[in-house]
C-alpha cells in the first residue's frame, strides 16, 4: 500500500512533469524535485547554530571561490597562533586522500621553534584518488598559505571534501588566500562551519567552558559530514579549537580515548570517507595555567562531549534521515562484540528502512544480531524499544503489544536496546533512518 | 502539516492536470511508476519460467493456506522417492530459524534402509525467533507430513520463510497436508516455485541435462529470495532435484565446493537471513549408472550451473533491482582480499545509489576499495566500467571520457572490474542497485 511519503513524492513527481509540460521550467528543475529537497535543514537538527565562545589565538575567514558550488561559502582558513599545539585523527581508508596522507606526515614532523599553524578547507572535491596531480595541488594550497601567514609549510595542514576522483581545481584555492588571510577574525567560526558542508543541511557547532586554573578554558568545535559515513579510527572533517595551555603529546592522548566511542560510533550508510579528519587545536592563550590534575579530568571529559556532540550532529543530518536512533547492546560477551551487535543493527538496510516507515520489525534486529559475528545465544537475548520489552527467551514477550511499538517509533529520536545475557561489555552506537531521499541524494551526487 | 489524504488528494488532481495537458498519459511516463511497481515483475526478470525436465522420483504440489498472504500458494510439498540421497548449506546466523536447526540435525542422523524423504515449506511466516513454541510448529508440521506419507519423521526437512518473530499459525499448514498429499506430481515444480514466494516478483527455475552412463540425468532446482540477501554458507531457500544415482557424501562434498562462488556471491542489501535453506536431493532414478569418472566431473558443473543461474535470478529480483551488476575483483593479494573488495563494492550504499541514478561515479568504487580491509595499493589499482578503462596508477586515464562511463551506465546489465595490480587472485560478486523502492517495499512490507 502507498504511504503519506508514497504519495508525497508522488504528488512532487507529477507537479515537477506539469510544470516541465507546461513550459515554465528548465530541465534541470524538472527532474530534480528529489535533489531541491535535499537542501531542506534536517528534521532533526538544532534549533540553532550554538554561539561559540571566542578561542584566543584562533582566527577564521571563509569565502567562496567556486570549486564546485555557486553562490556559496566553500573555503575555509584557520590561523593558529604560535605555540599551538595540534593532535589528529584520520581515515584508515588504504586509498586515503592527498591531504590526509599529507596532514599524517605533518603531524609526525617536529614542530619548528615558536611556529604557529594554519588549517586551509575545501569543499565540493575531495582530491582523493587524484594520484601525483593531487598531490602537487596539497603542496601548492599549503605552500600558499605558509607563504601568506608567514608560516612554514610544515605547519599548514589541509582538507578537501566532496566528489572523488575529479582533479581539484586548486588554483581557484590559491587565488583566494590573500582575500582570506586579510579577513581573519576570531568571531566568524560560523562561517568556516558553513564552508565545509557538502550535503550537510545545517553547519554543525559544539562548545564547552571549563574552570580552569586562573580562569577559564574554552573549547568551540566545528564539524561537517551527511554521507559517506562510517568513520573508522576517525571521521568526516571536523575542527576543534581550545585555548586551553596543553602539550601535543597529551592532547593527542586525550583525543584518542574518546574516537572510538564518539566519531567511531556513528553510522550513516556504513561507507568510510577517504578524507574523515579530526584536528583539535590548542593556542594554549587561556589566562588559566597548564591543564593537569582535577582540570585535565574536567577538560578531557569537555572535550569528550564536544566530540560526542558533534558526532551526533553529523548523525542528525544523515542524508534524508527523518530518525536519530541510539543502538545500545549491553550483557555482551566482549567490547568487541557488543560494537559488532551494534554496528550490525546500525547498518542494517532492513532495520533502517523498517524505522522509515515507523514500523516496529525487531525481527529484523533478530536478524542484523544474527550476522554480526558475534557470540550470541537466541534464549538470552532481549530486545527493547527504549523501555518496552519487546522480546525475551528466544520469543517475543506475552506482555508486548505491537500498537505498543507503533506507538513508540512515532518519536524522532528512538533507542533500540539488546541485552545480549552473556557477560559485562557494552557500546552504544548512533545512526539514522534509510529513506528514499537518501537514494534521491545520492543517485543525483553529481549530476 | 498535509496528511497522507491530502497529498494523495493533491497526486490525484495533479494527474488529472496532467492527463489534460497531455491528452492521454500512462502512468509510467507520468513519473509515478516506481511506487506502483512493487507487484510488477522485474525488468531483469528472465522472459518466462523455464522448462523444467522432470525428474523421477520428486513429486510436487503446493496449495493456498492463508499463512499470511490470501488469493496464492503459500504451502509447498515435494515427496522424494525411497533411496533419495540428499546434501544440504544453511545460514551460519547465529538467529537462525527453528527449522533451520532441524535440518541441520536431520542431515547428521543416519538414514533409515530404504526411506524415503520430503520437504515442506510455507512462505509468509519464517517461524524465526519463537523459541520453544517455533519448536513445536516444526514437529508438528514435519510430524504431519510424516504421517501423511508414510516416512519417519527425521526424513522430513522443513523451510518456512516470511516474518521474523511471529508465531507460525501452524494449524493452517497441517490441516492442508493431506489434501497436497494426494496432489503430488512430478509435473508439478512450478508451482511450489511459486508457493514459496515472498516479495520475489517471479518464481525462479533452472535446469541442466548430463549425459550419464546408459542415459541422460536430469537437474531442476527452485529458489526464491528477493530482499535480505546477503548469504553466509548457504542462501535464501533452494531446492534443486536430480535423479542421478549419487551418495549423500559425493552430493554433499560437490555441493559445498561452490556454494561459496554461486551463493555465497550474491548480495542485495548485506542483510543475512536467518532462514537460508539449500538442499539437493539426489533420487537416482535415473536410468544411467552411478555418478563417477568424467560423468561426475561433468554432473558437478552443470550442478554448479544450476547453483549460478538461480543465484544470479534471486539478485535479478533484488528488491526494487533495475541494473544487474557484477563486480569483478582481479589481480588481488589473496582470494579473501578479492572477495572482501567485491563485497565491499557491492554492499556500498553509496555505489548502488549511484548505479540506480545511472551515475558512472567510480570515486565511490575507490571509496569502497579503501573501507574494505584488503591489501590495496592507490597507484596500483585499475578500475574498468565493462571494456572502459576509467582509472588506474592513482589517478583517473587521461582517455576516459565522462560521456562513455554516462553512456554505459545505462545498459541494464553491468560489469564492474577492478585490478588490485598485487597478484593473482580474483572473485566476483553479483549484485544489484539501490533504488528508492527498495525503501517503499521495506519501509512498508509488514504494514
Amino acid at each position: 500500500m502507498m504511504g503519506k511519503k508514497d504519495w508525497k513524492a508522488k504528488a512532487k513527481a507529477l507537479k515537477s512533469a506539469l510544470k516541465a509540460l507546461r513550459g515554465s521550467v528548465t530541465p534541470a528543475a524538472s527532474g530534480a524535485a528529489p535533489a531541491k529537497a535535499a537542501k531542506t535543514v534536517s528534521p532533526l537538527a538544532p534549533a540553532q547554530f550554538p554561539n561559540l565562545p571566542l578561542i584566543k589565538g584562533a582566527e577564521f575567514a571563509a569565502i567562496g571561490a567556486g570549486i564546485k558550488y555557486q553562490n556559496r561559502k566553500d573555503v575555509m582558513l584557520v590561523r593558529l597562533a604560535p605555540g599551538t599545539a595540534i593532535a589528529g585523527a584520520f581515515t584508515r581508508s588504504t586509498t586515503r586522500s592527498g591531504c590526509v596522507r599529507d596532514c599524517q606526515t605533518k603531524l609526525a614532523t617536529r614542530v619548528p621553534e615558536g611556529a604557529g599553524a594554519a588549517i586551509i578547507v575545501n569543499s565540493g572535491n575531495s582530491n582523493a584518488f587524484t594520484g601525483a596531480v593531487g598531490d602537487k595541488a596539497v603542496a601548492a594550497v599549503t605552500g600558499g598559505v605558509a607563504e601568506a601567514l608567514g608560516l612554514p609549510t610544515s605547519r599548514v595542514f589541509s582538507s578537501s571534501t566532496g566528489v572523488i576522483g575529479e582533479p581539484l581545481p586548486f588554483e581557484r584555492i590559491t587565488t583566494v588566500i590573500s582575500t582570506l588571510a586579510s579577513q581573519l577574525s576570531e568571531a566568524a567560526i560560523q562561517g568556516a562551519a558553513e564552508a565545509i558542508m557538502t550535503t550537510d543541511t545545517f553547519p554543525k557547532g559544539a562548545a564547552a567552558v571549563v574552570e580552569g586554573d586562573g580562569g577559564p578554558i574554552h573549547i568551540s568545535g566545528i564539524a561537517k559530514g551527511s554521507g559517506m559515513i562510517a568513520p573508522d579510527m576517525a571521521t568526516m572533517l571536523v575542527y576543534i579549537f581550545t585555548d586551553a595551555k596543553i602539550s601535543a603529546t597529551n592532547l593527542q592522548k586525550m583525543l584518542s580515548r574518546h574516537v572510538d566511542a564518539t566519531f567511531n560510533s556513528i553510522t550513516v550508510d556504513s561507507d568510510t570517507s577517504t578524507s574523515d579528519t579530526l584536528l583539535v587545536a590548542a593556542t594554549g592563550q587561556s589566562n588559566a595555567a597548564e591543564v593537569k590534575g582535577p582540570v585535565a579530568k574536567a577538560f578531557e571529559a569537555a572535550l569528550r562531549g564536544v566530540m560526542m556532540n558533534l558526532a551526533h550532529q553529523v548523525v542528525r543530518d544523515g542524508e534524508g534521515a527523518t530518525k536519530f536512533v541510539e543502538v545500545r547492546v549491553t550483557g555482551a560477551a566482549s567490547d568487541v562484540d557488543a560494537h559488532k551487535v551494534a554496528l550490525s543493527i546500525a547498518n542494517s538496510p532492513l532495520v533502517k528502512t523498517a524505522i522509515a516507515g515507523q514500523d516496529p520489525n525487531w525481527g529484523r534486529i533478530v536478524a542484523a544480531i544474527g550476522k554480526s559475528g558475534a557470540e550470541a545465544d537466541r534464549d538470552r537475548l532481549a530486545i527493547r524499544f527504549g523501555e518496552i520489552l519487546v522480546a525475551e527467551k528466544g520469543w517475543r514477550h506475552p506482555d508486548y503489544k505491537e500498537e505498543d511499538g507503533a506507538n513508540y517509533m512515532l518519536n524522532p529520536e528512538l533507542l533500540i536496546h539488546v541485552d545480549m545475557g552473556l557477560g559485562k561489555a557494552s557500546r552504544s552506537v548512533w545512526t539514522c533512518d534509510l529513506t528514499s531521499q537518501y537514494i534521491s541524494i545520492n543517485a543525483d551526487y553529481r549530476s
